[in-house]
């Protein structure tokens, strides 16, 4: 097994949660790095491949410490410098909606030789949780992948929302903005609406509503996802028992939002 | 270790081709699979997992065969009635403009158990090659993901693409129809393009240009895609030079666009 690189920073997704997510890739340079920069989000399962790091928290939550960007930058450059191998573990894929882009800047200008390993996303573990397509030639030709955090400049796509699948990370507890953006665009009120809370974790939960009733309803624990989109629409009554019954019993919790 | 379960489809991601970008669940499955149905787009080193399965090419392009989907769907319920453990590999994530909705709806009607397994898709691995950020809180804060293949109803999702990174799937091997498209929208014609061929396998070629000269260069060979956006803009001139002479310098050639 190749070791990785001692000097170099290595931005790894993490995936969405569950250790068997992980790709080997992933695996490999957790077990062979020398220190782990990991967000809040990353659970202890995916952290225990790395058996031989210093693990460091720099997630944004972790109680009242507050790091940085540029500390984080400021971290990662000097553990590299220092001759460290680094792994820099963010969920999900590290270039969607986390900052990656900042980072490889500094890695830039420090002259700090790095690598992006990609991950699983939340929007395609979420998926793959309710067991619909993201698209389908019969109803759902693109998808979006949009932010619901109130960051500056942050809005969701406005148009063309028809045909297509829309994945909104980090929806927030309350939806009713979402919801009325999503009205306003002319989205039909029976429209499928999908959060699945915690995707792909052991305490994953999944809640059905409509564009109608969604801002009605309250997400679980953080991280959630809201899918929205006809390609979500159930085409069997028994969907809903199947899945709580099925193949996933053990790791799922279901709520379901009643009319 | 678990072995996957008899008289089941597990709807598996195959990432986008370097066999370690498998997550460990697909390495699994496939190690403990009876029948492989792969896409013709899955390479032999990916397979080469699956030591004890029966492999099934039932991609699209294999040769002069031309498997229906409705033969793809009656082999997966056929193989898992007489109680084999059955894997459908698909390349990237299974999700994401491959069937999968006609395939579940098909083991959904036939009563057979199955289930999704998350893969790591070409627009990541792209968007690590190029190590170029997806989205960007300082330009991009969306992402779009659409098919260029000529299927009915699959267009380019207009309106609103300032401000996103495009995904566009499947371009085809002439790209003045997409950059007619993206001019039209409005998007300047110094936006960045990048396409990637054959991303994160051992012959990938990344090609850059603007949209202005989009239409004047010919994708490596298939599977490809087209990333578009102003996250996609190199921030360092040397950046060219040190990707090729950098980490992945023994898996990757690189063609630049002369302006």
């Amino acid at each position: 097994m190749t070791a990785a690189e001692r000097g170099t920073v290595y931005l790894v997704g993490a995936g969405p949660g569950d250790p068997e997510l992980l790709t080997l890739k992933a695996v490999r340079l957790l077990a062979t790095a020398d220190v782990v920069l990991h967000d809040d989000l990353v659970p202890v399962a995916v952290l225990a491949h790395a058996e031989r790091a210093l693990a460091i928290n720099v997630g944004k939550r972790c109680g009242r410490k507050n790091i940085s960007q540029e500390q984080i930058d400021a971290m990662m450059v000097d553990y590299a410098r220092r001759g460290m191998a680094v792994v820099r573990l963010k969920s999900g894929d590290p270039l969607v909606f986390g900052r990656a882009g900042e980072e490889m800047d500094a890695l830039r200008r420090a002259g700090v030789p790095f690598e992006v390993v990609p991950g699983i996303t939340a929007a395609f573990a979420a998926a793959a949780a309710v067991r619909r397509p993201l698209t389908d030639r019969r109803n759902a030709s693109s998808i979006s992948f949009s932010s619901g955090h109130h960051a500056p400049g942050s809005t969701l796509e406005p148009a063309s929302l028809a045909g297509a699948t829309h994945a909104i990370y980090m929806p927030g507890r309350d939806l009713r903005a979402t919801a009325a953006q999503l009205r306003s665009e002319g989205l039909p009120a029976d429209l499928p609406c999908v959060i699945v809370s915690r995707a792909a974790q052991p305490d994953q939960e999944i809640l059905r509503t409509t564009l109608a009733r969604l801002d009605h309803v309250t997400p679980g624990p953080a991280p959630s996802i809201l899918l929205v989109g006809e390609a979500l629409r159930e085409t069997d009554a028994a969907e809903t028992l199947e899945i709580v019954a099925g193949l996933r019993s053990e790791a799922l919790e279901m709520r379901t939002d009643k009319r």
